[in-house]
C-alpha cells in the first residue's frame, strides 16, 4: 500500500505550476467542460444530427469531430478542459476521449478527467493508472469518503493534479456534506453513538476540506499552490469562503457556473487576492451554445458559438474579479 | 431531475428477490470478485503468462479466457459475481467485461459491477445508463457523498440493485466515516462551525446507513428485502452490527473476507436470523487461488483451484452460520 510519505514535496514542475502558467498565458480561469450528449434520431440532439449522419451514426467518431472543432476554436482562450468520463463510457467512446486529450495537449492546454473515482489498494492503483497513464489526463476528480487509502495511489504520479469533492454544486449535497461533525479519537471504534460532548462541530464538507489540506500540504509547487485541489460548487458562495479559510493554497474546481445558476459574483469568493486558486467550469453553456441562439448560429456553427460563449464567460469573470480588486493574472 | 417519488415500490421481480432465489438455489452467500490483474512479462502474473502468450499479449482476450473458465467452474456454487471495473478500464477491456456479464447471465447467476460511481443530474444518468444498459449489470456500488441527486437516476432502473458505500473495509475508512455527526437543520447553511448542542452524535457511516434506509424503503421486494443495500467491510464486525440495527432489511455486500483479514466469524454479524441479508465477496483468494498452492495447482489449473477455493469458502461460511444458529437457506 502506498503511503503519503512516499509523495514528493515541491515537484520540479507541479500540476499547479503548469496550471498557473497557462492561466497567465491565456488570461483566463475558465475550464471548458466536455460533456458529449447525443439524442439519437432527434433534431434537438446536442451533438447535432447532421454530424451523426456524416459519421454513419458512429458516436465515437461524431463525438471526436464535434469536440475537436470546439477545442480548436477555444484552446487559445482557456487554460484547461474537463471531459466528463460518464458520457464517454455511456457511448463506448474511450478512443474519442484519448484522441481529444492528445489534441488538448498539442494545443498547449491541460486536462482534468471528471471521474470522481474512489477505491482502495490495488483497485485505486488501477484507477490512477487508467486515468493518468492509459487515458493520459493531467488531473482528475476524486471522492474522499474512503480516506487516505484512496488518495495515496493517485499521489504516486508526480506532477498530476487531484480535485477532492468537498462541497458539490447540487441541492442534495446538504444531506450528508452539511452534517455537523467532530473527530473523537479517544472513543472506542466499537461505539456508534454518544451524547455530544463540549466542543466545536464543523460541517462534514469542512472536515473533507481539512483532510484535503492534510493531503495537499505534501505536494505544494513552486508558486505556493498545492497539486491537491477541491471541488466547490458555484451555487454555494458562502460555503466557498469557509472552505477557502481551511484551504488557502488549494485550487478550487468550481462547477455550477451558468446552467446550474452560479454567477461570476459567486465564484469570486473562491479566488485568492492574487487572482489565482480557482478555475470555473462551464460545460453545456459552451458545448451547446449554438442551441441557445438558433437565430445567430446554425448547428454547423457550433464551434463559433462555443468561441463566443467562452469569450463572454472570460469577460464576465474578469469583470467580476476586477470589481473585487482581485485580478492579478 | 429524477426524484425518489418516481421509484416503484415492490417491483414485480426485484433485485433482492432474484438474489434470494439464487442464494437458496446455490446454498451459498459467496460473491466471486472478478479482478483482472496482469503483470506483463512476469512469471508471477496473476492472469498467467502462458495465457497472455496464447492470446498474443492481447489483454482483452486473455482476461476473457481466464475468467470465462473461472465463471464456468464456479457458477453452480455461487449466486453472484462482482467484476471490479477499474481493472477492466486499466486494460481497455470493456468488451471482455460485457462478454463475461453475458456469460454470467447465461449461467443463471447475477452480477454487481463494483464501480463506486457518484455524480449528479444527467451525468449520474449517464453512469446509470452505462452500467445497467450499456454494460448490462444487475447491480452496482455507489458512493452517497453527493446525496439523493446521485442515487435517483440509478433507481429509475426497476429491478436493479444498488449497494451504497457505508463502512468500507480499509483502515483509513475511519478518517471520515468514523467522525461523529448530527443533522442541525435549523442552523443557517451559511454557518460552518458551532458549539456542540445537547443531543446524540452518531458516526458518519451510521448517517450514511440512515440515508441508505431512506432510499431503500422505497424499493422493497416481495421477500421483504430492499434493492438498496450497503457495503460494510468484514474487517469491522462490531460496526457491521450497528449498521444492521439501522438497516434491518438491506443486503450487505461484505468485502474484506480472506485476503484483507475478515473471517467467517466476522461476517456472521452481517447476516440476519433467516440466513439472508448478506453476500460475502472474495476476489484474489478465488481468482488466483492457484498461486497460493503451486504444489497442487499448475497455472493451467487455475479454474480447478478457484472451484476448490469457492467450495472451501462456502463451507467455512456455512459452518459459521450454523454455529450461530442463523442458517436457513
Amino acid at each position: 500500500m502506498n503511503s503519503l510519505n512516499e509523495t514528493v514535496v515541491k515537484p520540479v514542475h507541479s500540476f499547479a505550476d503548469k496550471l498557473i502558467e497557462r492561466i497567465r498565458a491565456k488570461q483566463s480561469i475558465t475550464c471548458v467542460g466536455i460533456d458529449p450528449q447525443i439524442q439519437f434520431d432527434s433534431e434537438k440532439s446536442p451533438v447535432p444530427m447532421y454530424l451523426l449522419d456524416e459519421c454513419g451514426g458512429n458516436a465515437n467518431e461524431a463525438i471526436y469531430r464535434f469536440f475537436k472543432d470546439i477545442i480548436e476554436a477555444v484552446a487559445d482562450l482557456v487554460p484547461i478542459f474537463k471531459p466528463q468520463i460518464a458520457f464517454f463510457e455511456q457511448f463506448d467512446a474511450m478512443q474519442a476521449l484519448k484522441d481529444l486529450l492528445t489534441l488538448i495537449r498539442e494545443k498547449g492546454a491541460l486536462s482534468i478527467i471528471d471521474a470522481k473515482r474512489n477505491d482502495i489498494g490495488n483497485t485505486s492503483e488501477a484507477y490512477a493508472a487508467s486515468i493518468f497513464k492509459n487515458i493520459g489526463a493531467d488531473a482528475t476528480t476524486v471522492n474522499g469518503y474512503l480516506g487516505t487509502d484512496c488518495i495515496a495511489p493517485f499521489l504516486a504520479y508526480e506532477g498530476k493534479g487531484l480535485f477532492i469533492l468537498v462541497k458539490t454544486s447540487n441541492q442534495s449535497s446538504s444531506e450528508f456534506q452539511d452534517l455537523f461533525s467532530m473527530a473523537l479519537e479517544s472513543v472506542s471504534p466499537d461505539v456508534g453513538e454518544i451524547d455530544a460532548p463540549e466542543g466545536k462541530l464543523v460541517r462534514n464538507y469542512i472536515q473533507m476540506a481539512t483532510l484535503t489540506r492534510k493531503w495537499g500540504d505534501a505536494c505544494v509547487g513552486e508558486a505556493g499552490y498545492s497539486d491537491i485541489g477541491a471541488v466547490v460548487g458555484a451555487t454555494f458562495p458562502v460555503q466557498m469562503k469557509l472552505v477557502r479559510d481551511v484551504l488557502p493554497n488549494a485550487f478550487f474546481l468550481i462547477p455550477g457556473y451558468g446552467a446550474q445558476g452560479g454567477t461570476a459574483a459567486d465564484i469570486v469568493h473562491g479566488v485568492n487576492a492574487d487572482g489565482l486558486g480557482a478555475i470555473v467550469n462551464s460545460s453545456r453553456g459552451i458545448d451547446y451554445a449554438y442551441q441557445k441562439d438558433p437565430e445567430k448560429f446554425s448547428p454547423g456553427q457550433f464551434a463559433a458559438a462555443a468561441h463566443a460563449a467562452v469569450e463572454e464567460m472570460n469577460a464576465d469573470i474578469a469583470a467580476a474579479l476586477q470589481e473585487s480588486g482581485k485580478m492579478a493574472w
